[in-house]
């Protein structure tokens, strides 16, 4: 298949062009900045927030299949610039599934949208389905709620068939270092080096939250592009507590520390548990998580270990 | 009550202040151009696209109330340009809400929406309820939505007291002529006139919708301001098909026509039928229609019988 990721230089979007390569597709990257991806043939830069960017993108590389994982995707990030959040994650998406749609050539949209979306859900609505309410509760959920809402509208009046991943939280080499499976393991590492003092510095230990593996979640994108469409969450199915992201990593990394809490670290309101049901994909084309919750902090460990000894952060 | 009217200058606006200073209150307007308030010792000029104008309209006119009814209110206009409807209806709305949270005064905030965002309904799903789920299906319509879940999002996290307005097809004197039964009597006054040929040129006849008298909607977003908030469909609680509009006029002008079919006042995909329930609003504040189609329709006519006869259009 003939695909076109936007946002290929992103941590998800590297997974996924791996995994699309390795299945054997023509993968495009869309990217930000150029020289961003792997493959300098086929890699275009794209302003999303321009729609002859994104219109230029979509004429020269032809795509069978579109995934769109391109935004903002930090939740402080997007609260302090609301109107940057909009063109971005809103009108971004909005020029992405338009000129898909005017292309012409039945594209398959895969839009990568959020669990986010549901904000806090009562414990007596766990797990969460496709099926419950949306309360986005900060300017990201927002924000990917809306984009939600235009892709919804092309798939019911321009006949455009679009798939909206609604993923969990994600674990897996490569993350950001302001998400905390990454933040762990980063000053872990740093500690193993002998690079930091043995203190970790760590947030909410008690939210319960559903971590899901990477690359179980970019191998449900490239199912999810051969269904009909509709909505579909991606998860581990269950909920862990952060706590048990720290012990597993200090268990892997295997150094001392002392643990001190840190208030920059704290989020506002928390919901004390959170996870969903992959049924609805599972249903749909037989996804389920394959990669173990272990095996993947061991690999984010390994990643974290790495960029440290390179000195690459 | 110290009222802020945002959108005072519009066809709502300037019925809602009527109302309001009818009742009592102390009535700002806030409008996009100077000199289109009533009282000049009481207008702000706010453009609500941005924050800084619409922090100092809350700040000067210190209001117990916000009503805000300001944007892009016609489909088509909104359909030709995205961005802009994000601007002023999304982004606008942000700006409305974050400085009522952040002026910290307790102020109750009814926001305009409408039942455009419930999309095409089932006829086995009449009449609409609040919790019909909403698929909004043009630009308009998204960005009405778009705008509710920003109003939602202060209502649960900020606790800013919201209300919903979402009021079905409106009628009554002082509409924007772009509007149907606007567009008919306005046709109607000019050939009673003799200023036009006998002939009236009409778009769908047998769309079936929830026509509502604008005097009756101002009067629920007053008594909205003082509930503890939600969402709210306003209308007259029946479906009238457009011929009932163009017969009634027809009726109330007199006059022999010829009906001709214009196909530029042809939208695309319509719905044959909607109308909403008004239980809700009717449960938290008795609120129920009181003006009829027949007595709206005459007041319709004779404003544009009126405006012809003084030359204004």
């Amino acid at each position: 298949m003939r695909a076109l990721v936007i946002g290929a230089g992103g941590f998800v979007g590297r997974h996924l062009v791996a995994h699309l390569m390795a299945e054997g597709d023509e993968v495009y990257g869309g990217v930000q900045v150029a020289g961003s991806y792997s493959d300098p043939s086929r890699e275009v830069v794209i302003d999303i927030t321009q729609a002859e960017s994104v219109a230029n993108a979509v004429r020269v590389t032809k795509p069978e299949v579109v995934y769109h994982l391109a935004g903002i995707a930090f939740v402080p990030e997007a609260e302090e610039d609301f109107e940057r959040t909009l063109a971005v994650n809103v009108s971004g998406t909005a020029h992405v599934v338009h000129q898909c749609a005017i292309a012409d050539r039945n594209i398959s949209l895969v839009y990568v949208s959020s669990a986010e979306v549901y904000g806090a859900v009562a414990s007596s609505d766990l797990p969460i389905r496709e099926t419950t309410p949306v309360h986005p509760t900060n300017n990201y959920s927002l924000s990917k709620r809306m984009a939600e809402l235009i892709v919804e509208r092309y798939g019911r009046t321009k006949s455009l068939r679009c798939s909206i991943a609604r993923p969990f939280n994600h674990i897996g080499p490569g993350q950001d270092k302001r998400f905390v499976s990454a933040s762990f393991a980063l000053q872990l590492a740093r500690i193993a080096h002998g690079q930091a003092p043995a203190v970790m510095r760590v947030g909410n230990l008690e939210a319960r939250r559903d971590f899901s593996e990477v690359r179980d979640i970019v191998r449900g994108y490239r199912l999810l592009s051969r269904t009909s469409g509709g909505i579909f969450n991606l998860g581990s199915g269950r909920a862990r507590a952060v706590q048990e992201v720290l012990d597993t990593l200090l268990s892997i990394a295997g150094v001392n520390v002392s643990i001190e809490p840190d208030p920059s670290r704290l989020r506002g309101p928390e919901t004390p548990e959170l996870y969903g049901s992959y049924e609805a994909i599972r249903e749909a084309c037989g996804w389920h998580p394959e990669i173990s919750f272990e095996r993947s902090l061991e690999d984010v460990y390994r990643y974290w270990y790495d960029q440290v000894a390179a000195g690459r952060v």
